[in-house]
């Protein structure tokens, strides 16, 4: 763990990864409102007593949760690490727009998140981890943008704007297509359910060509960039 | 209005500005969570049977404000017309980050948007009207493209998804920012309250001067992007 959220220390790290994955399950199952410690242990087939034994509140569970997932994040940056700026870029940038075989777990959890992530403003805890979260996603950007222009790969950018607006981007996109996500697609909604995708193809022709100093290669940017 | 949400069309416009303005002040004080037509009616020193008279539910309400936030940004974006396509890319760009006199309401309001906006996937109401807001908003930043790619100004590209990203970025970054804007700012919660601008000046080096053709002139157009 590279948070100190979780309040027992004790727990097996294998058991601590089942009761989170159950907790992602439930949240995408249950949503954030609807979520609770009895429904958690459903998922994980434990009893609710453990996990209040492991994690203490509710409440405390999920700052587990956002450290757990910020740690799963790190792991992937971290497994990266070696191939060119380039392909690691893009990488996480498909990392953050629906899979091909996305079962609908990309707008499931992404709502509970959002709720989640309202909750910030009036409790310290999730506000701490989340800003925590959304710094050392912003940071992982920036360093990869900033080994890129060591490495000659990438034209001399602000490297922490640049992150910035890679990470807002994404995020935006997603927050456009989870909140309409309960619609039947028709006209008016297409464009946010797309957002994702379509906001992953422009960052690919406006930003990631920019950095390789091809930006008026905009054919193959746009087709390369698209799911 | 551009919408049809409105209960009773015969509400007179002065009432019905003043009822949205008084709407918008209590959603800045209270939030979305603790908004109650009584407090909308006390911020507009009128009753609460007014309210209830000419709208119906707090729900309906609700509704006819989204029609107004995007009457509002329609009159906006009509009023810059005849002006250059960069001017009036960059007006748009501008009003969605904060003003350099503002006094917390992006913070208050976007927060209480955010809240509201998370409702839509439990209310087809709010969706159908969010999703109308956004498209629109999406629209009019493609209008603006398309504009300047026949009056040759900037370049020939995807005018729909240029608007995805630059809607989606400026999204994402308020959306950062208001999550954690209970916080004393800190080393981590700096980078998210300072999003909206980051990605505001990363837009203009990215996507505003590649649309213009001269992007790899940064140094001016980081400088001119910022606050």
């Amino acid at each position: 763990m590279s948070s100190d959220a979780t309040p027992d220390q004790s727990v097996p790290d294998e058991v601590h990864d089942e009761l989170m994955q159950a907790t992602y399950r439930a949240l995408c199952a249950h949503g954030y409102a609807d979520l609770t410690m009895q429904r958690i242990a459903d998922e994980a087939g434990k009893s609710k007593s453990l996990l209040h034994y492991h994690y203490g509140t509710k409440r405390e569970l999920l700052v587990a949760f956002l450290a757990y997932l910020l740690d799963r994040f790190e792991e992937k940056v971290d497994a990266t690490e070696g191939d060119a700026p380039e392909e690691r870029l893009r990488f996480l940038l498909d990392k953050m727009v629906p899979d091909v075989d996305d079962d609908g777990d990309y707008d499931r959890f992404g709502l509970a998140l959002t709720e989640l992530r309202t909750q910030a403003p009036h409790d310290e805890a999730y506000r701490e981890q989340i800003a925590q979260n959304e710094a050392a996603i912003r940071e992982r950007f920036a360093d990869i943008i900033r080994d890129g222009i060591e490495q000659g790969v990438f034209r001399e950018v602000d490297a922490d704007r640049t992150a910035s607006l890679l990470f807002a981007a994404l995020d935006g996109a997603r927050l456009q297509r989870v909140i309409v996500s309960g619609s039947d697609a028709d006209d008016v909604t297409c464009s946010a359910h797309d957002a994702p995708h379509d906001v992953r193809a422009a960052l690919e022709t406006f930003v990631v060509s920019n950095l390789l100093g091809d930006d008026h290669d905009e054919t193959s940017a746009v087709t390369e960039g698209a799911e």
